[in-house]
């Protein structure tokens, strides 16, 4: 069987994710498309490399992600590094001619996403950025009502992405509070989640203008090196730092299908921890989805009997709905981290076979500009032609 | 157009929830198939039958129900009264050849029940017990549903009906606590609204076998009368009485046409205000409804595509519902007390008529009966046949 | 007791609702703090107005408005009539002293709201604009949670009112969708009352930016005289006639108190009957409210112990709650009419004890002044301060 | 680090749930307790268990259990083999002195049940029996509220199991369908799950009486070995077999501590797909669950202010919560299968510092007594008293 040797950048939240993923692709997905092989990974810490590199099973570390690329001992490289170490490193490897497999948002910023889409167009390397929840049983079921005409032609898109994880003042000045690291607060992390779905479920935006607000505007400075979103302890000294992200990012589009859209990405919504969720209204029914309950899809159709309409809950645990035949007899949900999985299959798949797949760098640039100019909107207090 | 005089025993929750009726039908049932008089009302304590009468618009009152019986003024017999005070009333009103709207349950026991049934027929006078949740629109597309083969063969009930307002040890022992005047608790109460609406759904049981339970077995005396559910005070002096009803009935049940049946009655369901629930599963599809949210109906159908399917929550709000249209436009919830305006509607219809009324008292018979044999299942230790 | 002579103009779907209230106020506010007098009904056809006078019992009828605020016989002007029988008949009426009491949105445009306001002030009556949805108890316990500090510094609002009945291309053209009549389609009906929710609970608005559509754009003319949400037939000869108004409405603002918002109107909603739903998030707690289950209010503490926050459902069906006790005991849930007889009874109150009532028309002309900011917003393609 | 050599019997559903707990355990709970080698599968199919072996990464393969576990070379036994392989095996490994991991339900029968625990008790191993959804953190938060206090005194158990994937009569004859193999119906399969968790959350039960139905007497016989859930093809002749077990049970019951219990399993629930809800209400507060969304869990507390009530949704998805903070960040679900990842930790954890584990085979025993009495309360038709 063919083998797809990876050498993955970052050992934290995401590089957990995904090294997840490469372990259990092959068991579920059964024979593999391609067998992965969990080569190199890398991170600036040897200590923490190693000890993560023996807890998940990878053959080497290093601590250059330079020496990584330029190994010859990759097929894929693995972005699971934050948003500052994205432009670089894809670059490199995709003159090197390795397909990547990135974290998402893929940029902090417009310019770095366009770089990036067109070093891998011109190297003819596969790129697949990693907006996961494309591949949510629900959401492909979602993408099916609509491509099959249950929905009709459709009106509405509202989506939020509502988390509360640094709603006490005395949270950390964590990396992705700060924009030369992150690119930007909720916008880069969470609206690129839904516009992502949007664009995928609904196709591209016409117009956007938005608003955006920092609520707390300095932070105790973290005690360590605050990477990752487990590293809650301010340092002892507090010392305070500025917040240079937003907090919260609410914007209207414009679809190009017609339809109105509203989005929006805060931290700081009490009480919902990970709420991604949004509703289509169409001229023949309506779905609804939320990240909580992510097994599950509700559905409204104006076909049923006019004394039976109602927005049904579908348990997507069921054979016939997308991967989940995979996993586990019908009736039994899968977690968070499935959706890793599925695109680790995906993409292996069309690496195997070289098909195209999605979503690409091509994709993520479109999610890109459209964040680009929501922040364009927000600059100019005016819409913003996408 | 036909006016139809009625005489009223009782004026407390249940002659309020009467009283709104009989004022309410006629404009909203407009035009009536019959108009209500309020002619008297009875009750023991002149000065609040007095300030009642007022209040609710009736034109005369009384306090000796004999007397209001005999007078030659009243078409229509309305028994409010506690539960001890069904059987001589309403058997004097159908000797009388008044008809009689009886509140639930029809008595403390299978032998009253018995007697005020034959009391009618021997007459020949109209009489229907207020089983009122059957006039819920939910419940009316619940029945259709069925009839019409969306359910299929039935092979589940069950039902719960849960509430909490005795929890508190210092709550006093109200007259719905005294076997004497209440005949049982939740189990006459509440346990004879479920069973009621499953003999209407889905026909009559065979076989039951129950337990109960008397949690707190004393309590403070009330400080009043303790007539009502409202009077929640317990007297100063805090003397102790008996309770000598059940806290919480439940009981197994086997229907005639196969269904396996469940029951359950409490009082002592710590947050459940008025939780009255049951689902019917059926070979093709099934059905929940929950009075707390009276004006929804979950109902699932495995004629949906296999891919989309799901409990649907129905909003039986809309104009094509039964009784909605004579409300408000769609979309407009109707409260509680909207089920016995129904009630009135349906009951004048037939007098105006001579049309037949369910449930009247052989059908209140039937579930007394149920309820006797689970009572005697549970002395017993044994299954009882119905 | 003191008598309030009431002459209302309009019989429809307000008109229903308003005699309603004055019928079931007395009753269930008992004793109410001041008699309301069914005295005058006025509509243009007198047939019509005839027989609704007789259903819901009105002594007298008319079809001159200017006659019956001339004719001394009415302490309280109800207008229930359509957005474009507001000002003149309003302006009449404060002119001969006479209270108000009238359906929203007050006027089809700010500066009508403003006059009618200013005629109120000089002519020192007292006015009220029915925003019904402030007098649920849910939103009155929502008041209390925010006023008492269970929310802390509030950082979003959310609100959507989503409805779904105008979705087919058939339905005619009714007055609703004519600006001449309604001065615009969901957004001064539906946006009007979610933005007085805003202003109760939140306070004003600094800035507003909107978007709006008409998704269809033509319609079949209305067989009859078209008023009413009831009135669904199109014409036979099916002449065609153009949209007025818009469909949809969405619009993002900045509250004065620091915290951002987005509201959004629809008619095209698929399945959402009357989703009038808002959510709350503030530094110590959430709130969520629906009015499909106007009963109920979703709560959520950052104070409850760690592990075990969540959004706890809180039936506002008990004694403890607002209005609740005037009705059933603890349990049992309110229809949507009873917000109406809620504004009768504070209204009336106000009348007789000579206190301030809210929503008064300086409060709905800060509504109609954020409705005209946003369509100003609109034409403008611009943030628009207000 | 110490290791424990695993021997698994099955390559099913249960084998595969098992084979990723071994898998991901060590990578997810790292440093391991000890670190697992799965070291032998045994199945009957030589081919099949080699396809098994290899996709899931198993050492060697058997086909002869004995020789497994004569073999010198596993420290564990791990049963996931069919209801009628665990009484001979379990005892046969006791009896080598091997540690048990074994699924539930333990036995066909109370005396099968009986013997393993009295091997385990006489050999002195430690012995498990994988009732998994004790280990669901919202599981484990529920244990947590009722001992520190937060329910009070226990009233009422409630609790079904419902599925719906036999329904319709065309489904074959699987192993699961025969006594010979399973022992019973959902009675073993279903009920067995929630008999364990009200003895984990309320202790014994004291008496019993339950009935029984099989709603479809004969079924096609299916095409291959009918091992699994997922086979579910009819052989072509479609040759009838006679359905051996219920088909749904449902049974009353008196817990030691006072409380009364419902219990009912069936798989006749259409819509109902794995739902496993259950309720509990004290004298302080209640809690809810339901498998289908297992990661939440409904919690009332009559503590709460009197004016905000209601049951909260807990999501169990924070760091605080158990097991949650090995995997993933706050605010992300886990799936069905960690559940055995759990089981697995903490029994490597019991073995490597020779702590006592639960459920055990005695606790197993217990549950196995509550379903043998319940089958006999059904046999006599009286209760039965455990």
């Amino acid at each position: 069987m063919k083998k797809i040797k990876v050498g993955m950048l970052g050992y934290s939240f995401m590089g957990r994710a995904h090294s997840n993923a490469y372990n259990q692709m092959p068991k579920f997905f059964y024979p593999p498309p391609a067998e992965p092989v969990k080569e190199i990974v890398c991170g600036r810490t040897k200590e923490n490399v190693n000890s993560f590199a023996k807890q998940f099973g990878w053959n080497q570390v290093e601590t250059d992600w330079k020496k990584m690329i330029d190994s010859d001992k990759i097929d894929l490289f693995d972005n699971s590094g934050p948003n500052n170490m994205h432009l670089e490193p894809n670059i490199a490897a995709a003159e090197e001619g390795i397909n990547i497999f990135c974290e998402k948002p893929l940029a902090r910023n417009l310019e770095e996403a366009e770089k990036m889409a067109t070093a891998v167009r011109k190297n003819d390397v596969k790129a697949m950025c990693a907006f996961n929840y494309r591949r949510v049983p629900a959401i492909q079921l979602a993408k099916k009502l609509i491509d099959e005409g249950y929905i009709g032609d459709i009106y509405h898109w509202r989506a939020v992405y509502l988390q509360d994880w640094i709603t006490d003042p005395d949270f950390p000045l964590v990396w992705r509070l700060r924009q030369d690291v992150a690119g930007s607060g909720p916008h880069g992390d969470l609206n690129a989640h839904i516009v992502d779905l949007s664009q995928y479920l609904l196709g591209g935006i016409k117009e956007v203008i938005g608003m955006e607000k920092t609520f707390i505007k300095e932070r105790p400075l973290p005690s360590g090196a605050g990477v990752g979103l487990g590293d809650h302890t301010a340092s002892e000294e507090r010392k305070m730092g500025k917040v240079t992200v937003d907090d919260a990012v609410l914007f209207l589009a414009k679809f190009n299908n017609g339809a109105l859209g509203s989005f929006e990405a805060t931290r700081f919504a009490t009480g919902r921890r990970n709420y991604n969720c949004f509703e289509i209204n169409g001229s023949k029914g309506s779905i609804v989805w939320n990240l909580e309950r992510m097994n599950e899809l509700e559905f409204y159709s104006s076909e049923d009997p006019a004394f039976a309409q109602g927005f049904r809950t579908i348990n997507v645990t069921e054979g016939i709905h997308p991967y989940v035949n995979k996993w586990w007899p019908s009736g039994h949900i899968i977690g968070w981290e499935h959706t890793f999985t599925h695109e680790v299959y995906d993409f292996f798949n069309a690496i195997a076979k070289d098909l195209e797949i999605h979503p690409n760098f091509d994709d993520a640039v479109k999610v890109q500009r459209v964040l680009e100019h929501v922040k364009d909107s927000i600059k100019s207090n005016s819409w913003k032609s996408c």
